[in-house]
């Protein structure tokens, strides 16, 4: 942030403001204090007969990996809402019976995962304007080594996991890239 | 957003960008796009010895009311120690065996509320910089008149209702207020 976004000024510098514990963008002139949050990722486990949606992405990061469909949150939406959105914007796919399966911490880019398993009852799928491809994949299907995210690996490990046991739970944890690269999975 | 943040143009106007269906805050000059996402309110329900811990606001908005300890996640935290962080700022008190209790939508104001139950184990608690007091209530010691916020009431009824019924298990819903002013809540 190099201008302040309410008056102009190039006055714009990182420090803590008064009574607080964290550096924010500060605007020197007019004294706004800038403030940036975590953001919510979410999406689905579109399930349809026993296989679950995958979407080769066609957009960076991680252009031509398999995922699942997922995105930001928008404001003044629900993330329920949310995730159906994006499972239609990347897969032209109608989910409905969400269920929260999935909830992850990133730290590292502030963002949380938040994933739903739902059920795609016609079984249409088509590749939106983020995604190369859509495929509906069994276990054995899953294209391990070109997943997009670690997340969306230890997404899938768990559900398939739980799918052998019979039983669906809530999963929390956290994933972060240390310095090193080398990636730490927490299973809370 | 008046000017940009990024060159410290004025040509900063509200449109949908190419290949988008949401109206952003764009630099026309530069052509930075702005992107606006909800954030995570998070905190703790936070247990002694069958009371919970109330905070009594020392800051707008609602000041002198009644609330759960809580506020905005941070970057770089993860949601249960953002819970954690904010239940000590808000009175000085340390919990464990965070357990996520609510998930509550409120899209009128782009906010994710997520609580958790907690343990205060050594009950200690004192007014942070943001309380005027802090109290351990039981449910008919609560100030229901007097709470600051209807998802702060919604989260307490939850409790005290699970409480009774001996299972405390995640709850989701949604919460929004009406252009009439009216409050309407929805349990998922």
């Amino acid at each position: 942030m190099k201008y302040c976004s309410h008056c102009g000024s190039n006055e714009v510098e990182q420090k803590v403001p008064d009574g607080d514990n964290r550096l924010r963008y500060c605007c020197l002139k007019c004294e706004t204090i800038f403030y940036e949050n975590p953001k919510i990722v979410t999406g689905c486990l579109a399930q349809w007969q026993g296989k679950i949606l995958l979407c080769k992405r066609a957009i960076e990061p991680r252009l031509g990996t398999w995922t699942l469909p997922a995105g930001f949150m928008e404001n003044h939406e629900t993330i329920q809402e949310a995730a159906a959105r994006e499972t239609f914007e990347a897969a032209t796919a109608k989910i409905s019976n969400l269920d929260l399966y999935t909830i992850y911490n990133l730290p590292h880019i502030s963002q949380v995962y938040m994933i739903f398993r739902g059920d795609i009852e016609d079984g249409e799928a088509s590749p939106g304007i983020e995604s190369q491809e859509t495929a509906f994949v069994d276990e054995a299907e899953v294209p391990w080594e070109e997943l997009a995210f670690p997340v969306i690996r230890e997404t899938l490990e768990l559900y398939f996991q739980d799918r052998k046991n019979g039983i669906f739970t809530l999963h929390t944890g956290e994933i972060t890239r240390k310095p090193d690269r080398n990636i730490k999975i927490i299973r809370y």
